[in-house]
């Protein structure tokens, strides 16, 4: 099913550079212009989606999940 | 109480470009070099750190929050 | 940007039933064929996706954000 | 403690189709009338609540958590 | 329908301290034994839970969505 | 880079009791004077935060992953 658009305010695009497997969960690291952005998703979606080293990607985030620090 | 460092791998630091203020929450939109970064916090909070526009933050996202897409 | 494929596990199909406004984020129910779910978003993710009563969507949830309780 | 309600908007009730258990967290997916349903809870809960195959629960996502895409 | 137990491994109990309602979500504060809890849900779920001003609640909180700083 | 202050209003300061690592996230226990707060982060931000029993954190949580459930 092709998605047209996504709510999600945060959208990162980028490059795989990295997948760090374990049983249940993996790591995703995502190569982008605001720097690496990880992700912890299920090992049943990396297997999924055919995910890998130099697959081309969306990092998304809900607006609600971001947390904000003062320097 | 003066934080060292937080745990969420993702961080994103910018300046304050926008607030939205609400009843019970917030939007906060952080100019970043890279794009805006948009988050929705308790409006508590906005009042308690202070934010204004210009001010300069970190905003933050635990990796488990973080979804992936394939283009 | 057309996105093929996801990581949320879970995906609800359905039409937009009742979108309920406020000045920063809105909720969104969806009419799905087995009950209404329910999501909050920013209001300028609903005016951007141009959501409105009938339309159809997908309502997504990430595999970790999902509780389980014993009846 | 037994709990009356919860505010969890969405609530989808189901029985334990799958366990994948890993060291920390583990994968549980729920059979329901909306598809199958899955959740990442830490493998202490799994243990803590006797969830087993076959086993009723409720899967249980706050609003926030409910990203909204177009078709 | 009552539920025996839940994998929210973070759990307060306390009274209800103070109610911010506004039209979409709305802020619930909880006077717990480990000082205030905030959490924001729909405005919704608080007049479905009839949730008002000295009601015993607990505040639940998934151990995947809690962060840990360094002092 | 040192934080002066971050708007999660939910935070609970303690020791690192107990963590459970697994080969993406870990498990870490956190005692505070009124209970356990468990948290689930990657096992690289406990490695790179030089996370151990003992040492003191903050275990921080944002309002909107506050679930409230009626006793």
């Amino acid at each position: 099913m092709t998605i047209q658009s996504i709510n999600a305010r945060n959208q990162f695009k980028g490059k795989i550079k990295e997948i760090i497997e374990g049983p249940v969960v993996s790591e995703v690291d995502v190569d982008t212009p605001f720097g690496i952005v990880t992700s912890v998703i299920t090992t049943r979606s990396v297997k999924e989606l055919q995910l890998k080293v130099g697959v081309e990607v969306l990092a998304l985030v809900k607006a609600t999940e971001v947390s904000i620090a003062k320097l």
